[in-house]
């Protein structure tokens, strides 16, 4: 049998990737052997770099279409909790080497739809072969006020701690994908399932927190860890009430079917919403920002002084098992 | 036996990325999701990503300080054909489940001596486990005076082809480094194995190019193919005569033991030297930046109307054989 013909890689670019560079004059048309962003002094640049591996950050036969948009999603939520609003990306793809075209054509597909939604154009990258799994590195660029941009380091004793959207449904919905949850409903499941396919970064509430939050992060290595890591940053302790914290129905009916995966809920992550430190003045802001970008947020603990993480259930101290998702 | 205790994700930023983003603030000691990178009305922003991945662009058992350089250096080799002066970069590792304490020790070591051999500091990226081999992802970020950036687009008919340094030295040394190679001596196999092992970006030179060159790359995926680039990018054809390509003396010596070897030297890649068009009235110019950055430079060809690569021999048109290293 002869080979199969294939594309090489700049007819690749040209045929897939380059469409998506489109409106950025930067980005040369990918043609050129780099991007050129024009700087502004009004506005920092801000940078995030997020690696996913196919069979370790996302299912190894997840459609390819859901492969970008998660690569490049997991990148827009760190921007979000920096308050910046996303403008390119740089995209690195290591393709195994039995890739198909088909597979390029939904997973170009997957960006284009993103491109649209959250307003942003990929500028540059690379695409190499890998004997090992497909990995996707996206390195995405946002804009912010200049001296404006969020991080972790700037809580302060007496905030509170609050959360966008709901919490493990990322988590609880890998269980889903495997079949491991019983007691929901298969349209729970799938709900589940979905946000675990495919994070909604808080894009649109990101940008609104700026004057209103003193920290913020993502939520992708657990609620419990990245309140910690707040905390950690910002010298501080934290502490999150477990009955505060805001649970899908679907969630909701799987904890009470099975509560010991409440170390799933709070410890799993991949929930991609912002936990918001802001001292109690700024409660009304941050209510009226949340409004404005559809996006509901929950009050779910406070920082003190001293350092670590508590849990407390009903008010009362309890172990903290796991505390997050750990990389390695 | 009990498993090996291993530091985690947070701790090895600590411990061996942080010290490597000391000294800018962008960075916020890599304990931040996002870097923040002021902007600045005078230059465009130039930006550059590369993957490098175990046993396909470098080898299996490098050792760790050059495995971390490399992903630069390939980097850097794109910032200079910019025009760019490079001054942060972001790095995405995979690191195989059995990765050990002691090659992050030598990997950071490497980019350190780097940093400070190019005046570059990390400001941000990502670690995780891969069931693959070690990836490296770099996104590096450099500055040149606004709209000066160069590209491989602005050839024009009657400018020359130069190249810096010498062609050929990388995809030999790979030969040398699989111990395919004869005869050389043992001297100047090293010699060649060193320059695949570990690129010499132009960085010295790129920046002075800018006002000279018309289009520049780098030479990564083959003189031939790499000077196509251009042609192809400017709609021109270029012609290189193949006796004025300048060899190393161990190139020269293993070309003369076994001439098929053309073919790679034109065509193998990994030379990281630049492809330089320019009008002929800026030769002195060129000549007095390539002085002063301390790099040979040499005339090996002409763009004219048309279109494709010619390769020509002693003046005369020859076949090409192989155009350069294709990715996949």
């Amino acid at each position: 049998m002869a080979p199969r013909r294939r594309i090489g890689e700049f007819e690749l670019i040209a045929r897939y990737f380059a469409p998506l560079a489109r409106g950025f004059d930067g980005a040369g048309g990918l043609k050129s052997d780099n991007a050129f962003l024009p700087a502004d002094p009004r506005h920092d640049l801000v940078v995030k770099t997020d690696t996913i591996v196919a069979g370790v950050h996302f299912l190894a036969d997840e459609r390819p279409e859901r492969v970008g948009a998660k690569a490049l999603r997991v990148c827009l939520s760190d921007l979000a909790a920096g308050g910046a609003t996303p403008f390119v990306y740089q995209l690195s793809l290591a393709l195994p080497a039995a890739w198909r075209e088909s597979w390029i054509t939904g997973f170009a597909k997957g960006l284009a739809a993103d491109q649209r939604r959250y307003g942003v154009v990929l500028c540059g990258g690379d695409t190499v072969v890998t004997p090992g799994p497909l990995t996707v590195t996206i390195t995405a660029f946002g804009k912010v006020a200049r001296g404006k941009g969020l991080g972790r380091d700037r809580a302060r004793a007496g905030d509170e701690l609050w959360v966008s959207g709901t919490v493990g449904d990322g988590a609880l919905g890998l269980l889903a994908a495997r079949g491991q949850l019983r007691g929901i409903t298969p349209r729970q499941g799938a709900s589940l399932e979905e946000r675990y396919r495919l994070p909604q970064p808080r894009s649109a509430l990101g940008s609104r927190l700026i004057g209103i939050a003193s920290a913020t992060t993502d939520v992708s290595d657990g609620l419990l860890a990245d309140a910690g890591h707040i905390a950690e940053a910002s010298r501080l302790a934290v502490s999150v009430e477990r009955d505060a914290v805001p649970l899908s129905a679907a969630a909701r009916a799987a904890v009470a079917a099975e509560p010991k995966l409440w170390a799933n809920v709070l410890g799993g992550g991949d929930d991609y919403e912002l936990a918001i430190a802001i001292p109690p003045r700024k409660r009304a802001g941050l209510l009226k920002a949340a409004h404005a970008a559809g996006i509901e947020v929950t009050r779910i603990g406070r920082f003190v002084r001293g350092a670590g993480v508590q849990l407390t259930i009903g008010g009362r101290p309890a172990a903290v098992t796991r505390k997050g998702y750990v990389h390695f």
